[in-house]
Parts: C-alpha cells; sequence; structure tokens
C-alpha cells in the first residue's frame, strides 16, 4: 500500500510546528511528509522589528530548518509555491516542479496589507520577511550616512504607518537604536524625527487603555510623534501625504517611510480559487478549508472567530502554534484511518509587546504587566516558540537571555 | 608689543604637522597660533578607501584634534574657511567670524577633479572625506541588501572610475571586503562586479611596470574586472557610458559608481585671488604663495615641480607632512625676527600602494616590494604618520598593528 502524501506548505510558525509534532507522532513507514519552504531558513517573525531597526543581526532572527526537521522522515524542498490544483492535488512551484498531495497544509505566511493607499507598494518599506528587514535598517543608515553629506532634514525622518502591535515594537527598537545610530553617523539627536501616523482613534486597538496610555507615554519619551487618529493619503518619493480636518491634506517630508499595519493572506489561496475573505480561509473548527477534506489551512492565511466579541483573532505566532499542533494530530488521525478530528480552541496564554529591549506592555494569564517584568516575560515568549519547534538546542543556540536589565 | 598671529586653515596632514611643531618650537609668548577645520577631528586621507569599503570604521580613521594639540599655545577654532581678504590679512569663516592674521598658512585639503565629464558630479561618490567614504559603504550595503528584495542585478555592479593611486586601494579593500557582504547578504559571489575603468594607458601611470602587472593581476584574481585606456564619457542615474572604438559607446549598468581619479586645489584658492593653476599654488621654494610674503602654502592646494622629470609632485601626505615640517620652523624664523628661511626639497622615502589589507606593492628606499612585505611596510607608514604629529599614545591608539597575517 502507498504511504499517504502529506505536504506542508511554508516553515513559519504553524508549518514548523505542524511538521515537528507529525515527525514524533508518526513513524517513517506511516506517511512521506514534504515540507516546502522559498528559503532553507525559518524566521522569527515577531523579531522582525528587531532586525528593522538593527538591534538585532538578520541572523539572530533565523535559524536552518535543517536543525529542527528530522531528515529520515521529512523531505525539505527549497522552492515557492506559486499555485494549488485542487481537483488535481498538485502544487505547482516556481521553479516549475509539481509535488501531488494526499493531505495539504497551508501554512504560508500573509503579505502586507495596504489598504489601496496609493504609493504604499511603490514608497514604502514592510517588515515583511528577513530580507525587506535588512533592507529597513540598510536604507536609514544609508539616509543617515548621506544626511552627512547633503544635509537635508528629510533623511533624518521617519514614518511608521500603524501603531498597532508591529509598529509600536518597532518603534521601540527604534527608540533605542537611533542614539546609537546619532553617535555612529555623528548626528544631534534633536535632528531626527520619528512619526507614528494610525488612523484608528488609539494606537494598539483592542489592548487595555492603561497600557496603551504607558506604552505611548514611554515612546514619547523616545522622541516619537504620534498622529493618532490621522490617516495616510498617500506615499510619494518624498514622504507621505495624510488627511488633516475634513478635506485638508498635510505633507510629512520623510525619507524613510515603514508600512507596519495590517496583514491579508497570501496570494496563492485567491490564485487556487480556496473560499476566502480578503485572501484569508475561514476555516472549519478542525481547521480545514470549507469544502475540501484534505486541506487544512492556519497561521496568516487562516481565519477564527474569537466567539466573545464576534471578530477574527489577530494572525500571531502564538495561534498558528496551536493551530500547528492540532493539525499534526488530527493529520496523525486520517493517516491512520481515524475520522474523528479534533476541534480548534484558541487558548490565548497572553500578548506581550515590546517597547524596545528593556520594556515591554502586556497581558498574561489574565494579568496586566509592564515595565522589566513584562519585557522579561516578552523574552520569555519569544524563548517558548524556539523550545517548542527545536528544544533545548535550539532556545540555547537562539534564545534570548540578556534577561536583566 | 603685540604677538604675531599664525593662523592655519586646515587639520590635514600639512596642517596638524605645522601646528604640532610650531607648538614645541615657539612658546606661549612668542605667538599666538589659531588653528581653523571644519571638524574637531583629524582624519587620515590615506585611509579613506578603507572607511568607504568598511573594512575600517570611520571612528578608526579619525581622531580628535585636541588630542594633539597643546590648548595652551593654539587656539582651535570649528568652523570652514571660505575666503581670505589677502589685502586686509583676513580670512572670513562660514559662520559669519572674521579672522586677522600675521602669516598664514594654508594647509586646506583638495576637491574632486572630475575633468568635466557630465553627470560625476550628481551620480558619482567620492572618497573625499569620513562622511562620504560612510556614504559609500552605507550605499553598497543597501544596494546589496536591497538586491535581495527586488533581485536587479545591477545592485550588485560597483564601477571604480581611475586606477590610480585611490582607485587600487580602494579595489583591494572591495577584494576582500565582498566575500564578507555576500555572506552577510546571503548573495552568490559570482553576482557580484566590480569594473575599474582607467582613460590612461595603463593603471598606476608611473608606477614600475612589473609592479603595476603584479597588482592588476591580484585584483583581477579578486574578481575585479579592469577595463584600461577606456573614457568614461558620462555617468547617469543608471551607471556609466564609456567610449567604445573611435564613435561608439556603450553602458555599463551599475548602481554604485565612484569616481576615485584626480584630485584638484580647494575652491579658496581661486575665490581669494592667489595666483593658480587649476586650484594649485605654484608655490616658492620656502612655501610662500608667489609675491605674498606672509601666506604659505602646503598639501593638495601647493605645487612642487618634480625637477627630475619637469612635472609635480603627486600630492601626498608624506610631502605634506614635510612641507608642514618645513613651514613651522620657517614661521619660528619669521616670528623670531629672521629671514633666512628655508627651502624645501622633498625626501621622496617611497610610495607604497595597499591592495587590501593583506598585499601591497611599493618602491621604499628605491627597492621595489610586493607581498606581505610591502603590506607590512604600508601599516608602518600609516603609523609614522600617526607617530609624527601624536606621538606613541596616538599610534598605540589608532596604530594599525595587525602586521602579521
Amino acid at each position: 500500500m502507498r504511504k499517504p502524501k502529506i505536504v506542508v506548505l511554508g516553515a513559519g510558525y504553524g508549518g514548523l510546528m505542524t511538521v515537528t509534532r507529525l515527525q514524533k507522532q508518526l513513524g517513517s513507514t506511516d506517511a512521506e511528509i514534504v515540507l516546502v519552504n522559498k528559503n532553507d531558513y525559518h524566521y522569527e517573525t515577531t523579531w522582525l522589528h528587531e532586525a528593522s531597526a538593527g538591534t538585532l543581526s538578520p541572523d539572530q532572527v533565523r535559524y536552518d530548518i535543517s536543525s529542527v526537521i528530522d531528515r529520515s522522515k521529512v523531505d525539505f524542498v527549497q522552492d515557492t509555491a506559486v499555485k494549488v490544483e485542487l481537483e488535481t492535488k498538485k502544487v505547482i512551484l516556481e521553479k516549475g516542479d509539481e509535488l501531488s498531495y494526499d493531505y495539504l497544509v497551508v501554512a504560508l505566511g500573509g503579505a502586507p496589507e495596504t489598504f489601496g493607499i496609493k504609493g504604499l507598494d511603490k514608497y514604502a518599506f514592510s517588515i515583511t520577511n528577513v530580507n525587506t528587514a535588512r533592507q529597513i535598517r540598510e536604507h536609514i543608515e544609508y539616509q543617515f550616512a548621506t544626511y552627512k553629506v547633503d544635509k537635508k532634514p528629510e533623511r533624518l525622518t521617519i514614518v511608521v504607518g500603524g501603531a498597532g502591535f508591529t509598529g509600536m515594537e518597532f518603534l521601540g527598537e527604534l527608540g533605542n537604536q537611533i542614539p546609537r545610530w546619532c553617535k555612529e553617523y555623528d548626528i544631534d539627536k534633536e535632528m531626527v524625527k520619528v512619526v507614528c501616523v494610525e488612523a484608528a482613534p488609539t494606537a494598539l486597538p483592542g489592548f487595555d487603555p492603561e497600557l496603551v496610555q504607558y506604552a505611548t507615554a514611554l515612546l514619547e519619551r523616545k522622541n516619537v510623534e504620534f498622529r493618532i487618529g490621522t490617516a495616510i493619503k498617500e506615499a510619494t518619493p518624498e514622504g507621505i501625504v495624510v488627511a488633516k480636518g475634513e478635506d485638508d491634506t498635510e505633507e510629512i517630508k520623510a525619507a524613510t517611510v515603514v508600512w507596519a499595519a495590517g496583514v491579508r493572506g497570501n496570494p496563492i489561496i485567491v490564485e487556487s480559487g480556496i473560499e476566502n475573505m480578503r485572501g484569508r480561509v475561514k476555516v472549519e473548527p478542525d481547521l480545514r478549508a470549507p469544502g475540501l477534506s484534505d486541506v487544512f489551512v492556519i497561521g496568516d492565511c487562516s481565519l477564527v472567530i474569537n466567539e466573545e466579541i464576534n471578530r477574527p483573532y489577530p494572525p500571531t505566532a502564538q495561534i498558528a502554534m496551536q493551530q500547528g499542533e492540532l493539525v499534526a494530530s488530527n493529520l496523525a488521525k486520517l493517516v491512520q484511518g481515524k475520522t474523528n478530528l479534533d476541534s480548534f480552541t484558541f487558548d490565548n496564554k497572553g500578548t506581550v509587546c515590546s517597547l524596545g529591549d528593556d520594556d515591554a506592555i502586556g497581558v498574561v494569564f489574565g494579568k496586566k504587566v509592564t515595565g522589566t517584568k513584562a519585557s522579561f516575560m516578552k523574552k520569555m515568549i519569544d524563548n517558548r516558540a524556539l523550545y517548542m519547534i527545536g528544544g533545548i538546542p535550539l532556545t540555547m543556540k537562539k534564545g534570548k537571555f540578556n534577561l536583566l536589565k
């Protein structure tokens, strides 16, 4: 009898959790497992704001996939999935190969959501992957270096679009990094302007207002200027144009514009004709795509409703990893001929938003935390993600142990 | 009786040598000494190719002026001289101040000579000072980072205009640095192109042909492509256009163009109406400007003829420092009422052109040297310049001691 073939697309939090759990639960005769990923490394999406600000190096935020998978059970294919042919059960890869599957796990990350704002795709940077993160850091440093040559003040202005989770964490790192850059490039700190523009009526919507207040006050002390309730109308080669009052607009000249607001699903979802809302799939309780008994969708491409507030959970590493665990055990059941798949319930252990490596805010197990304690917990959360996928060796190698400040 | 006032413009090799010798030779009651410089630091012009390639940090190629001058004898003014009023014996400074003098030493560095080639001033970088050097390094790194995002091959092409001293030394550093950058940015080394374009019929004109052959072969092994006898016709936003055959041209697409050919005198010479040839002053034997008994000109702005070949000596640190020594002793004589000023004779101790930090070529005390030995001598020359101006403390702090490879 032919072994069933499980294909996992994406080696992010969800995909790697699926594969590492599968390789524990299944023997090498039970199933063929194939992992497809664009790079031969996994990167910590939740640490990219640090690479973007240069507070961590690109190498610190990634690790080799080969270091966590069991090669005797998992085949790794370095390629990019471009389309899923649902009828023929095949994945089309960028380099031209086709990959058939019995079960498919779509664990691909999302794409930046620019909400149709003109020029953002062209003139704004995005904290999307290791390459774009590194580009942001190099871009800012190049602007600082060039300021010393041509003295144009806008070279020292950084606009961050969005005061959500990523935006605030990035601002926290910038707050710590800018004084170091000023020293390195002989620049007066007062010349640097960091402006955060957020269309919503508050920073960190959904967070406890007291914590939001703590975070914005802290970032303001680090010279961040907030423009809350202000919509970006356009990004241009010179900076951005924001709404002002009813009909007016205002230009903010800035050499660096980083768009840190909103994630939509991966284009492959739409391309493959899987039922979706803005590229994300409202999955069944067992995490399968509606109407497809052999396709699971997890992570940024999936949409799970928080029944308490009747809104989707935001896409996070935490939820992706929990989904990966469940998909692995559901796949193990299917391979073993069982049909009683388990339903997914999100167990929210809390959320911590870092504000540089020395401060943070968050809610952990229902309790509000700030300051050093929150920062410590954030690092524990980061280390836990490493531990869940790669055990102690990976945690020792890539973990954050600068815990005492 | 009023103390005579000596104003020295520029804290390069010539200016600092003048001031540090003067402060030894004169007591604080003998003369008032004022040093004017744009920055509060001196930078090693001959090391800038290393900062430009990122093999040395900007901080490694500079030191604080305050660390070598005797504040009880020398006033330091951080400003830029814009004009000398010869009639009224005043220097006009950028910030608006005026500085009167009894004796003036113009020891300002040169400016890049672009020979009227279109677009070079706008689209090419120049290894001129710490700021432009740092900008070049940051620019290349930003291009490498961006290549990983947009995959445009020209981002990995670097054109160096000129195979003279600076050009060849910069190519040597690039040869060593590019493999490191490729590792840092996950780039295949084969994708990077370095093209050196030189209009003259040979690299390093004036150097021994055997040494030139050694240098070009070594750089070619480090993947530098030489286009000797090829003139740059134009620099554009996309790269450069070079002459090809009699009438034809060829475009070389390159995100980075570094112009490393030719130095002309400082614009202040022309601006002040001092007799000059392309901004450089053909000085009298005692290093005074023709017809001016109170103005000395040394370094890049001066022109001293090598009688043997009836051509000017190239502007180097070695000649500037020897000029500084002579000017200091001539000034001491003038202050003491003597009129028998000494004449300048250049004592050429040799020239070494580095090819990365591990190889070099040169002629030292009349002998040809290559390889590790030449590289060692180059570092000794670099350390000697530090020692001559700042003694042992400065040499220990900023010297090059990675002598054994």
